[in-house]
């Protein structure tokens, strides 16, 4: 089995899990989550978004977060921006990187952010060299990639055409998300492999809700197709507000276990990651969907009872 | 992505699953449950165990279920025995195939069947001719392949001693569970490739435990090392009573949908396996794990919304 030697893990549950939140999470304690991440060996933060408050209440402390986090020398602080206004405030708060995120179907981008994917993609147009001037690095967010809750499956042709957009405004990052947890490992494999042949010069990353249970085998997948970025959201936090049936991030505690497992470097500490976890489960009202809380590492041996009773 | 065309899924829950179950399921109950997953395309189920009923109380009727269900003609019903007395039961109810059930490791086997891996091999030498000659197939069944929770990691050495003693008795079936749900894609990939380069003729199967999320990802690994007969439990029952921290299998639901989704042929109807699973939660007192139950096919399409306020 070829897989990379090692994979980068973005961690993006304090924006992908903390904007599904409908009990208000204080500020202190966002900064307090993101501080533990920042120290536990992850490259890049997905910290906020910029959305507007009234979407999504829970990260209307967006400008704040980024102003008080510790900012750890070699990790990547990074906010999701949709549109103009986000920007703006981006300008301001200064993040490491922006995720200019878009849905790749018309009707779902209409949903999320209420305006048409041709709509979304000419307000990126400006919006890049003004991070670009800024030296804030954009990537490119795309939601429903291996399929719509709306429109089924997306083809070839439109994530070619969209990343032909991007590229055409000089995007180097592409972040395939299976917002509503549908793409199979094939699948992956194959859009994955396409991609990177296409567009050789792009960093393709992978960011998957484990709603059927396939986001470890799409991570394999991705990665035998050559993806060396995937995407976790601590505890298994998150959802998307605007597609149906969706359920969480895959927990990047049970991804880095996996990649950890297999020999695949990560850097991350496991053992942190866990207890920041835990820590999380204090904070939402509702159990968190962690492997790794549940039954342990690998390594966690138990002994051998001692009493056993004739039972066959 | 190089898969097989087809995969044979056996479907494990009225024997693994039930067995787990605190509270008494009917006998009547049980039948309705196997007579529905007869009619779904499943070529073989584990319906029962001949363990002794002090060990597993809920399977107490296994000598009655067998005579009492429809066997449906081209389906296999195999019940697990672990050892003479659970024999002398099988010859008598004759389900299709016995699964000789049996830890690789000293601990795990002593903490499970209550005896050396040596004494089990031992009795398995005199079963094993006894089923042949009332024609009932016999198959290995081998538990903590991947990992012990006594002892960790296996060697490959123990593996290959503990097949070969099999394959000197004549058996052709070699099934790997993965009991506390420890494997990784590479390891399973691995085992499997190795088993399968070393034993030809012998027909591997994979039994997962969804303990840790790896199962999915393990099923694709061990299709892509050339394995085509994989284990589900509907619900996503199960776990083992001697094993800490093991979880319930992987839902059959799940498997179903991955490998129909990648495009593998699996003849079962999956909407059918998922309303068997949505009537099986009302049989046992606590949630069970489907994530197809939860969410649904990808191809339940939902309407777009029809208001949209805005939002950016």
């Amino acid at each position: 089995m070829r897989l990379p030697s090692k994979v980068q893990v973005m961690e993006v549950g304090p924006r992908d899990g903390f904007q599904m939140e409908r009990q208000w999470i204080p500020t202190e304690k966002k900064i307090e989550i993101v501080n533990d991440l920042s120290r536990l060996g992850f490259k890049e933060i997905q910290v906020t978004s910029f959305v507007h408050p009234k979407a999504v209440p829970n990260l209307a402390d967006a400008d704040e977060l980024l102003a008080r986090i510790d900012r750890v020398p070699g990790v990547k602080y990074q906010a999701l921006v949709p549109n103009l206004r986000g920007m703006q405030r981006a300008l301001a708060a200064k993040p490491d990187r922006i995720h200019l995120m878009m849905s790749v179907t018309e009707s779902h981008n209409r949903a999320n952010a209420n305006r048409s994917v041709e709509e979304s993609l000419k307000e990126f147009e400006q919006l890049v060299p003004m991070a670009l001037e800024a030296g804030i690095e954009p990537e490119a967010g795309l939601a429903c990639v291996f399929g719509c809750p709306f429109e089924g499956e997306v083809p070839w042709e439109r994530l070619e055409w969209v990343a032909k957009r991007y590229q055409g405004m000089g995007i180097k990052g592409l972040n395939l998300g299976d917002t509503i947890g549908v793409g199979n490992p094939r699948q992956v494999h194959d859009i994955c492999a396409r991609l990177l042949d296409r567009f050789p010069e792009m960093q393709i990353s992978l960011h998957c809700h484990n709603t059927r249970d396939m986001a470890l085998a799409n991570t394999v997948a991705a990665m035998q197709a050559g993806v060396t970025h995937i995407d976790g959201a601590v505890g298994g936090m998150g959802g998307c507000p605007y597609a149906p049936g969706a359920t969480g991030n895959v927990a990047t505690e049970d991804l880095v276990n996996m990649l950890q497992e297999m020999g695949v470097e990560t850097g991350i500490d496991l053992d942190g990651l866990i207890a920041v976890s835990k820590k999380l489960q204090d904070l939402v009202p509702h159990p968190l969907d962690s492997c790794m809380v549940k039954a342990g590492k690998r390594t966690d041996l138990k002994p051998a009872p001692k009493a056993q009773k004739k039972v066959g």
